[in-house]
């Protein structure tokens, strides 16, 4: 897989983890190796696997926390971090802007940041999300 | 310079040049070499020196842009790119966090990526700003 490909893969991973409320699998989407830290829309600033990710599971175990479809995604690697940012639509109706910081765990890559905002993002503007994207023959 | 200080240096001339309101030093601060994205809190994501720099140059030619000192700096360093984050004091009285990416070009880190966005920070968990803090003799 192109590395692009590989960190578009794990930025995925973490929205659909969120979006099915997966907890074992957003714990899997973070850095083990790294400090950690989060930053949700208009929250102070969370440290550590502890902290983030008992964040993670209160939203998420809200039977109302939302689906998020991302778009325009962007990908700048260098060496064994990479940062991505994306448009988050939530429940098709309120935008948000996301940075994700990955790093490189042997094949696999992992956040080590994350930090949403709320964003006045025009419908327009925005690529038909990863899911929607037509892909070319998988043989 | 430790690798780290190396990055806190860089992180703290970005904010300098904002809050002097140095054009010059602001275009510095960012990476040529790597594609750079902005997102100021509440607006849809810039792209590109042109679209990114003309909205700081916009900012920064406004009389009242706010003076910002910077707290709780955070670093990670993975190789040649590193993320710090930040509490942003603006004119002493509202807070920001912000994500900063940076790349390492030749000897200096280079901004490619920063997203700021209004936070509910207590006073009490700040730690003194860099230029606060004691150092050690420099001979």
């Amino acid at each position: 897989m192109a590395e692009r490909d590989a960190v578009l893969f794990a930025n995925s991973a973490f929205y659909t983890a969120f979006s099915t409320r997966d907890l074992e699998a957003m714990d899997e989407a973070w850095s083990s190796a790294k400090p950690i830290s989060c930053i949700h829309p208009g929250w102070n600033i969370l440290y550590g696997r502890d902290e983030v990710l008992r964040s993670w599971h209160g939203i998420m175990r809200n039977p109302n926390s939302p689906k998020v479809k991302t778009h325009n995604e962007r990908v700048v690697i260098c060496g064994e971090m990479a940062v991505v940012t994306c448009v988050e639509e939530l429940n098709g109706r309120q935008f948000a802007i996301a940075t994700n910081v990955f790093v490189k765990e042997g094949h696999t890559w992992r956040l080590v940041h994350h930090q949403a905002g709320p964003a006045n993002v025009d419908p327009a503007s925005l690529e038909p999300s990863e899911d929607e994207r037509p892909r070319g023959p998988v043989n």
